[in-house]
This record gives C-alpha cells, structure tokens and sequence, in this order.
C-alpha cells in the first residue's frame, strides 16, 4: 500500500510539526510578507523557538535576529524563506551548509512567470537535492497546524483546530479559508500550500494526511495533477480509511487559462480529471462551497449507502425545496410505513403532513421536533437518513419570550438556557442512533439556536440544494469506501 | 397587452395598500397566529386603522376591538381572516353583507387536506362570488407591503422595503425571506402568499408587480400554474419591462409529492415548465438561493447580451474559479487589448498577471484595486462585464492598522473612514460605465467592508460560481428583453 504507517515518515512532518524555525524575510518593517508571517505565528502562540535571520537588525518583533543562519545556535528543524526571487537560491545554500533539511520557499517569481523563473527554479532543485533537503513551494503560502500553534502563513488562525487536511494548489485556499470554516463551525487539522511542487508534491501531502490522526477528510484543490498514477495508487489507498474530497478548476477553457498562470500548473480534460476521481474513490466538488461542504458532511456523518431520505419541516415551502433537492440528487423521499405514521400522528396538527416531508407546521410544541418526532423517523427501517428543516431566529424566540413574560434583563440567560437545553437535547437523541443526519436553513447559520447546533456538530447548510449535494456525497463515499476496502 | 397600465386596476389594490383592516383571529392569547400578525403589523408601524373583531374581548393589544364586522364605524379596506376553518365561510359571508370587497383568508384546512375542505373551498369561492369579494388564500400567509408599512404576516419584517416582488406558493417564501434578503442588502417591494388561489391566483400577482413601481424584479416560487396559456401571456407582456425569475419545485417526483400535499397544486413535468418559461421569458431558478441570487443581479445591473468577462483578483486560486465558473456557466474570459495591457502594467507587480483573471496580487496599492484598476478594464472594449473578488476581512484590516500606529481608540472610527472612502470612490467610478459589474467574496458578507459595497448597491456573492451563474441571468434577461420586445 501507497501510503505511510505514521506521519513521522512523512518528508512533510518537520514541516508540519517543527520545534524550531529559521524565519527569512521578516523585518521590522511590519507591512512586508515575512512580518505579517511571522505576527500570524506569535499570535497563535508557537510554542518553538524561531530564528529571524536578517542582515542588519539586532531584533525582529523583538525576537533576538542573526545576520546568518550559519550564526544560529542550533540546527533548526525548519526554514521558512519569503526572501526577494534573486537571493533564495543562495539562501537555500546555506541553509544547507547548516545542516538544514526542511524548508517552505514562499517567495514567487520562478516557473510560474517564465523561462528566467524556471531556470531559477531548476537551480533551487538541485541545491535541495546536493544537502538532501526537502521543500515545500516556491510560491506557496506555507503550512498551518493549529493543533500545534503553527501558522506560519499571511493571515491569522481563527477558530478552533479542526478535523479538515487539506492539500492545496492555492494558498488563498489555504489562508482565506480559517474564517470561512470557523463560521462553519470547522477548522483545518493541517493544510498545506504546494505552490509550484518542485521538490514536496501535493501526493505528498495526501500521504501525511492520510495518516495524519487529527484529519477525519482530505479537501483538495487542484489545478493540474502532475503523476496521476501516484495520484490513483495514494487516493485508493486512503480511501477506505478516510474520504478525499477534490476541488480541480483546470477543466474549463478559462480555469485552464487561470490556473496556467498561476502555478503553471499543466491542467488536462474534464474528462481525463473525472477518470481519475473516479479511479481514486475521490469524490470531486464543482466549486469551493461545494468542496467544504462535503467535508463537512463526510467529517461529521456516519458512512451510509441508501438514498432513501426522510425530510422533516415546520413549512411547506421549504420541505418542497428540499425534496425537489433530494429528487434532483438522486435520492427520494421514503414512503413511510404504518408503523411510522401511527406513532407520528399524536404529534402532528391535522394542517400539517404525516406523508413525507413531514410537515408539523406551526401548531405543537418546539421540542418535539427536536426531540420525539425525529426519534421516530430515525427509527423508520423503510429510511437511510434524515434531513431536517431549521428555522429558529433569534429575534423571533426573544419576541416570544417577551410576550410570555420573561423580563428584558433576563432575556438572554433564558435565550441561552433554551438553546442549550434543545440543542443538547436533539444531539443526545442523535447518539442513538447510526443514520446520517443533516440539516438546512434560511436563516443566517449565525443565529444561536443554529450555531448551537453546529457548534455540537451537525451540518446545517443555509440551502436544501447544498444540503442534498451534501448526502449525495456520504453516499459516493459510502459506496466507494465499500469497493475500495 | 395582458397587463394592467396602472396598479389601481388590480383586484390587489386594496390588499396590498389598504387604509383599514378587519382582522378576526387575533386576541390576546400572544401565542396564536393571529395574534401574532397583529403584533406585525403594528411593530412595522402600520398607519391605517385596525378593527380586530373579536366576540368576547373589549380590546384585543390595546386596539379597541368588535363584536362583529356588522358593527364596525366604516366598512374596511381589507378583512384579513385568521379563524378556525369552520368557521371562515359564515365569517366571509359577514364581510360580504358589511360591503368588504376585498380578503385575505389565512386559515388553513381547506383543498390542501381532502374532499371535506374542497367542498367548504367551494363553498368559500361561492360566497365571495355572490358578494363580489376578492381574497388571496385560503391557506397562505398574506401580504407584505413594507413601502406602505403593511405587514400582517407572521414574522416581523427586517430590513429596508425593497425592489423584490415576491408572488409565492409557499407563505414561507415570504415571511422567512425577510431576514434572509436583509442579509443580501435586499427587500421586498410587496410580496404575495397566494396559498390555494381560490380567487385570486398567481397571474394576478404577478400581473400587479408588473404595474408596480417599487418591483424592479419579479421573483416567484411556484408548485404548480393552472392557467398555462395566461401566464405565459401575461409574462411575455411584463418581460420587456421587467425581468421575471421562477424557481419551480414539481417537476422532479419528489418535488412533486411535496407540493401536492403542501397547497394541493397539481404539478407538471420537468419540461413542460421549461418550455412555458422558455415561451414567456422567465428566468428559471433552481433553488431559492438561485431565485434571490438572480433577482439581486438583475435588479442591480444594466442590461446586457455579451458573454465576455473579465475578472479582477489579488489571488491567484480565487480568480481561477472564478475563470473555472466563468467557462461551466457558458461564458468566456475576454482576451484583453494591448492598449489595457499597457494601462494595467504600471499597476501590477511582476508576480502578478495582466492576462484574464487580472491578478494584482497583495503587492501593491489597495485603492488601485478600488478605482484605477476596474476604472481601465470596465473601458477595455473586447468586454462585457466585470467580476470582482472582494477580500476585506474586517479583522485584518484592524491589525493593519494597529501596526500602522492607529491608537485602539480611534480604530473603529478609523475602520469606518477607510471602508466609506472606499466603497464610495468604487461606486462614483462604476458611475461611469454601463456595464454588469458582480463582485465575490469567500469573507462573511456581513464583514463591514463587503456590507458597505453591498449597500451601496453592488451584488456580492459568497461564491464565484454563484457570481456566475447570477452573471448568466443577466445575459439571458438581455436576450430575452430583446426578444420580446
């Protein structure tokens, strides 16, 4: 098998997981990249020692500077080189006459902008390959490791550490995404920018990541694979123990044209790309939103292979767009049995539906629907899964309670108590059961009650569409898991 | 023309805009529904006169209240009718001897469960027949007029009025929309719930929001159209004025069975819809993000018929799926003139591009980004339109400026001058041209400097995909716009 029995094997874990860094490119001028790299790492609390190497400062945000990485008192696991194209070769030399073997070249200006570049490039190669050092980039943004205190990278950590690898062709999806996750309720495990791949490549990254124990999925995003045989091998590989999922932009006319000059990335066919997920046991997303969102799914949801789904609203309208989204993905709506129905009917006001979608409408209790009603669907042997409609604005639930009474400087420790008390409630009936749970919404997935939700880990997607896309992919991997195993 | 030259002339005048309301259902039990659209109607500040009609209270929330309709001091506007089922035939017929011409009837139970509510529709229909009434429902939640401050609708409306006119089958695509388009920047001009079209039905509204001054955009959820031949006539008659966009739930199996149950519509397959809206020039929509996404574009963007795009960035990866959404979507990255190319050049670093997808990466002046950089593409004459990637974490931009020596307590203050400065050079220079211009974010669009664009009126997605295919509405409008002319 194609892949690591640890991480530690991994060329990538000095990188991922240094205890000491030499740091190029950071100064006391705070606008420039090395500075803001360097802030995003003290702000998240690196617990290692960093070395700012700079020709003519004492100190470097007040951390003691070298004039030379020779000058160092130790040999550091890491070099993190964000220096002008002109002097990263000779930068890299040194480093290896430290005795360096890891490095992260972010500086740009090699393959990606032409034949002077690439010819810089080859250079930076061989300097690896003469003191056996491995490198992440050029032109990349880094790596994070939140689990670790390590973002190295132009933009603050924010959030909590997460379960998401990802493997990325474009540090924008790397940086860009901490805020995106965090209100998703999500963080990374470890991400990596590959920038041009000239010596670490990104089934490289797949391997650490497959054997990473923080990373329950893989989040790609690719703009041309370079060894799709590698590829295929690695992906197959991983895949029983954990899903990928794959963002590839280069298969359109003007993706391929973007990501050319971007990474110089060699993009194929749609076609040739599809071939190769479909290979894998890769489950390809057509756009970042989609990429997430299975990961999100995936990292959260028990595996399953049925496509029959139960959709449970307090409106009509939404349970309609939700089904419409679930027969247009593929699934259908379970016919439920008599069994069901009987056990329902208590529940349910005689405006509302007892056919699927079960529709409870406004009349009855708010906790049921969090807590007996789906007990009862998640207990219908004639379903797979079940899809739940939210609608829970916070302004609406302090109207309510204003009404009935509670006064205003109590409002929101009440407001908190409810939540808690359903949200806690609806998860603890969820642990009984095995079947993928998944919800939607119109509301903002900010609003308390929603957020409560998602912060105790089920996916609330602000659309039924995503929503349905969402299981459609539990399934892909549900059946892929099972062909690949 | 199958249109109204005026809105006066429409049987919805007077629900949409009426200066006195008979309301039965609400009481002071703040927990039924009726009670509930009464506190609507008076937290958004309603001017008219309010009768509720109620047989025991004296007042019903502080608003003298009647016995009966019979006794009221003038014959109302509208009566709005939130009573159980059995009773709303005898109520309507007391409207009708009071002189009320016009209804709308809440209540539910009547077509959408069985033979026994059919025939009290029946009966419903006969006595406003007699009576001349007309009513929206049974089985729907209202209107929302919030330009005349008329909202008796279940939920609170949030946010500005707006230019959506909103004409749905489902009365959750009206009241859970308001907080929803308040996060977009949007509002409804006027929005109808028409429940079971008993009288008034769909053509009806769509052919007020036609006449309607505030409607720059018709939006429309729909399960099922009885009247094919007249919607599309009636559509074809409003096309040339204003884009319509329909989001249709019945044609997949699924979505079928749901809407039966939901109003009692009977649904059609997938393509005979394509073919009506084909046939009237309406833009059809997949989902309810899609329908709101597309009447954001088309209410805020000139016309326009040409396919060819240029994207502007500071990253690499999010330009390329831009480009990648660009080219799924049928559009294409225009190649740009020397003449651009040699205005651009002075703007962008060498690590950047000045091919399509401009990228001008974080090297230099953020302003350019704002002003002197859209100003020279939006003249490049081999293009249509522009795609803009807005990355503006509020978070950042704050560390920037701590760095930058801006005191803690000036920061916010500070924030502000920054974000409207800029937002309002970006604006006074898009002023200048005529052509669709779309921004996209992966930021929160609530971040404050992606707000303040998005209030001043430029659609900004969270997704280029969903840029694009809001983009793809635009064109298709253009087209059809022509055509039907």
């Amino acid at each position: 098998m194609n892949i690591l029995n640890s991480i530690n094997e991994s060329p990538l874990f000095k990188i991922a997981n240094p205890k000491s860094i030499a740091l190029f490119g950071a100064s006391n001028n705070i606008t420039s990249m090395g500075s803001i790299m360097l802030s995003s790492l003290l702000s998240i609390g690196y617990e290692g020692t960093i070395y700012p190497v700079h020709l003519k400062e004492e100190t470097v945000q007040d951390i003691k500077a070298y004039k030379s990485v020779l000058d160092l008192p130790e040999t550091p696991d890491l070099s993190i080189i964000v220096l002008p194209t002109n002097i990263v070769c000779k930068t890299m030399d040194q480093c290896g006459r430290k005795g360096i073997k890891h490095a992260v070249v972010v500086s740009g200006g090699f393959k990606e902008v032409g034949t002077q570049g690439k010819d810089m490039e080859t250079e930076l190669i061989q300097i690896a390959k003469k003191y056996g050092i491995r490198f992440l980039g050029p032109n990349c943004l880094g790596i994070a490791n939140p689990h670790q205190k390590l973002n190295p990278t132009p933009f603050s950590y924010e959030g909590l550490p997460g379960c998401i690898g990802m493997a990325s062709q474009s540090g924008s999806f790397v940086t860009q995404m901490f805020d995106y996750l965090n209100r998703l309720g999500l963080g990374f495990s470890t991400a990596f920018s590959v920038g041009n791949e000239a010596n670490i490549d990104i089934i490289d990254c797949m391997k650490y990541l497959g054997a990473c124990p923080n990373t329950k999925v893989i989040s790609m995003y690719i703009e041309g694979i370079k060894h799709g045989k590698a590829f295929v091998e690695t992906a197959r590989a991983i895949i029983p123990h954990k899903p990928i999922v794959a963002l590839y932009v280069g298969g359109s006319e003007a993706g391929r044209q973007a990501g050319f000059s971007h990474t110089g990335a060699m993009a194929g066919p749609d076609r040739l790309y599809d071939g190769i997920f479909r290979q894998s046991g890769v489950i390809r997303a057509q756009s970042i939103t989609e990429l997430f969102d299975f990961s999100w799914a995936l990292s959260s949801q028990p595996r399953s292979i049925g496509r029959k789904v139960i959709v449970q609203t307090n409106s009509g309208g939404p349970g309609a767009t939700a089904a419409d989204a679930i027969g247009r993905e593929g699934m259908e709506l379970s016919p439920l049995s008599q069994k069901t129905r009987d056990k329902l009917a208590p529940f349910i006001p005689h405006t509302g539906s007892i056919k699927n979608p079960i529709d409870i409408t406004f009349s009855r209790n708010q906790m049921d629907f969090y807590t007996n009603i789906p007990e009862i669907l998640l207990k219908e042997e004639n379903a797979d899964m079940l899809m739940i409609y939210f609608l829970a604005p916070t302004n609406m639930i302090k109207q309510m309670m204003i009404k009935m009474g509670v006064p205003k400087n109590e409002l929101n420790k009440k407001l908190d108590e409810i939540v808690h008390k359903n949200s806690d409630a609806f998860m603890a009936m969820l642990d009984n059961h095995k079947k993928p749970v998944i919800g939607y919404t119109y509301n903002s997935i900010q609003e308390h009650f929603i957020r409560a939700l998602i912060d105790r880990g089920i996916p609330i997607f602000p659309d039924p569409k995503r929503a349905a896309k969402a299981m459609g992919a539990v399934i892909q991997y549900g059946q892929m898991s099972n062909k690949t195993q």
